[in-house]
């Protein structure tokens, strides 16, 4: 049975940070601490601690898990699936505090931080010296610790992998606070079970990484971004798979809407640099030379031609690829402002298979009367549609929303897919998930789960836990 | 507790099998069946079964369960740690004639195949139609079921990572027989804890794999290598921190010396192509164009013969390529052949320390009177260093085997390294792993181990058992 924080429990967290404002509760606690980026997961917690150290969490974690107090860790909030939401009340463990690079290190090509570094912060320090962070998702005010934890993706995935690529070693305060590192400065590891990658990926419910070890690459010299008007976003998507079978190893994929352009427009009251389509293909390509990409992107573009594509205007200055790829970045937050409440998806399929989620997607909207808004990862079959509330009143709003979630989600099976690709399941994906799984892969996880935390205070309610 | 296999089960693995010459016992079991590639460890199963499909893997394992007979899964028997022997009896279940390439999915980048397919046999299909596959360890003869299972890096780790990066999914037989199919085609994953990299790299301990998709790369159309002779091994290896630094990514980072080189001549009766020095680095660059690749290895070539290098041979036609590349997998067999016994460490440190550990193992030649020769992977930080018996009587060879072994490890744990980079834990250095790991760590990989098979039936003694 887990318990409450009590007026003790307030003091000794106190006593342990020695500073008013590193401790807050009742009143104290902000609304913004109640929930992340999407509304649909809600909880306060009794305390937030907003750690400095490891040893501080290390403190929190053994005092909790004496107390049987639930412990909720969170980086900047900027989950969508409320992984860092205190649902079962107790502490709310903010790690942001915690923003420090430690360390690069150009021998072993390896950047070491701690977990709240902001992701737009970490690429631009690589990238000033010459270093690439190839994980690259949307949200660049997201924590690295936070995209750790759901093994965040991004754009570049299609290339470079995800960011438990990029994990080279972690230090970890297990639920009773004791501290552990997992992985090293090495670029092979085959000693005992691979602990480390239990973690990536286990929303805070196993650990919290309070240090991790991230691999980099040589920054490449030189990139180009081809924006591929189409007149349909069938042509536009179905020519995925032929780019693939170029062997062109593009860097990103990603496919746009007029409509969802439209909004980011308005978002960031700047003109997208294209407007003679309703579709578009956007493509990356990195190198080490302009002839090395020009090779690389000349069949490609030939391709996309071949397939109907109405133009291909290739962008090779940095002002023009940041008109582009900063609508690209604001498309979330433009679809959030173009509604009154909205929810998400974010399937993976096999990328030969992504054009038929999407199609689904635009004959779902038509069938249950509600908008579905999508972008997304063509080149890696993760697709982020949104369902938008827009004036549907209570009832009629909830039920819609389920209905499609539960259509979408079965698509999603029906196309060899798997529930998230990037977002984590969190509190708002569990039904989903346990749908998705067969029985004995989510006994097998909540072995996992009781194996680091018996008692079930770390982040309790989340992934697979009931 | 365990059990024997009785004439009974003996009778239901022939009923199973419905062909004498995929059950054996007794007489009948050949004596390769009772060790692996080294000498060290040994152990008789009672019975061997051949097995042909994941059912009749999953009959087994459903018997073996119910009857507590331990199951020492096997694939090519090329491992150098023991884990593919079956010491505590019962049966072991050979896989090598599950070895179909199942199919090739050139839309998704995907290879699917039996875990009985050999690496050299997967290499040349793949690289045949165009794509690339790209972890390669020198053991060429082992099969992917066993290079999953030891999360086996290779050669070209240092620029495409190891084998658990190219997985997508598995199917994997549970200790009590249920199939269960983990990952995807997919690129991305957040949907629960990692189980796949649980099983990658678990050596036949917690299931048994029995299906892989591995994600395949366009193949590079050039490579080039480089053959750098240096006059101390100590030049060289302090070369290759300057090699990483310059940001040149080449593919693979190898030193070697003329005593091993001299080994592989005699048994490969083939001369070397350059005798000019002591001590070389060999390294490989892949990339899309020849102009490319000169400005890589251009800047390289330049380092080294800053840092004393004797010249630089480059190596960009497929003959004399070979001859460098089959001389270095060449390697183990040559030593082995040196001697009348031996025994390996293969510690990995961070890549800025192999000169360290190289220079400690010379250092321990001296000073315990037994010949060490290594080679191995100085891009990535993975020593193979051979302990070699010679003429030494049983007593004195153990104990100074053993000693080698202690001091190494020791060393190895200073700086900052792990015990295993790539062959594994598997039975004969479970020790070492007990001892470069906190206890907190190997706890936690017990508990997993019992969340997988509670009745420790499957490849018991191995990893992090006791």
């Amino acid at each position: 049975m887990r318990e409450r924080l009590t007026e003790h429990g307030l003091a000794f967290l106190r006593q342990l940070a020695q500073d008013p404002e590193r401790v807050l509760a009742g009143d104290e606690i902000s609304e913004e601490y109640s929930h992340d980026e999407l509304s649909g997961t809600a909880g306060w917690p009794q305390a937030v601690f907003r750690a400095k150290n490891v040893a501080e969490v290390s403190a929190v974690m053994r005092y909790a898990n004496e107390h049987a107090i639930p412990v909720t860790p969170r980086g900047a909030g900027t989950g969508l699936v409320g992984a860092a939401v205190a649902v079962a009340g107790g502490i709310l463990l903010d790690l942001s505090l915690m923003n420090q690079v430690l360390e690069l290190d150009e021998d072993n090509l390896t950047l070491t931080v701690e977990p709240g570094v902001l992701l737009m912060d970490l690429a631009a320090y690589v990238e000033e010296r010459g270093f690439f962070y190839p994980p690259d998702p949307g949200e660049k005010s997201a924590t690295i610790g936070g995209n750790i934890s759901t093994n965040a993706g991004g754009m570049r995935a299609v290339k470079y992998g995800v960011t438990r690529d990029y994990v080279r070693a972690l230090e970890v305060v297990l639920p009773d606070g004791e501290i552990v590192e997992l992985g090293g400065k090495i670029v092979k590891n085959s000693s005992g079970y691979d602990l480390m990658d239990l973690i990536v990926g286990s929303e805070g419910t196993l650990g919290i990484v309070t240090k991790a070890v991230l691999r980099l690459l040589p920054l490449p010299q030189k990139t180009v971004s081809l924006l591929i008007p189409f007149p349909t976003l069938g042509q536009a998507i179905r020519t995925v798979p032929l780019i693939i079978r170029s062997k062109a190893a593009p860097t990103a994929i990603e496919f746009m809407e007029r409509e969802v352009i439209a909004d980011a427009e308005e978002y960031l009251g700047k003109k997208f640099p294209d407007h003679s389509a309703d579709a578009y293909l956007l493509l990356k390509f990195d190198g080490s030379s302009a002839e090395e990409l020009e090779r690389l992107y000349e069949g490609v573009a030939q391709i996309c031609l071949e397939q109907g594509a109405l133009d291909v205007l290739i962008s090779d200055t940095e002002e023009r690829d940041e008109s582009i790829w900063k609508a690209r970045g604001a498309f979330l937050e433009a679809i959030k402002g173009s509604t009154t409440c909205m929810d998400e998806v974010d399937i993976v399929v096999p990328r030969s298979r992504v054009d038929a989620l999407v199609e689904y997607t635009h004959g779902l909207q038509a069938e249950l009367g509600v908008r579905i808004k999508s972008f997304g990862h063509a080149g890696d079959g993760n697709l982020h549609a949104y369902i938008l509330r827009d004036g549907l009143p209570d009832g009629v709003w909830e039920e819609k929303l389920a209905l499609a979630m539960e259509k979408l989600y079965e698509r999603g099976r029906q196309l060899c897919g798997q529930v998230s690709g990037e977002h984590g399941i969190g509190y708002a994906k569990r039904a989903y998930l346990s749908e998705s799984l067969p029985p004995r892969i989510l006994a097998l996880m909540r072995a996992v789960k009781r194996a680091f935390d018996p008692k079930g205070i770390l982040n309790p309610h989340k992934v697979c836990e009931p």
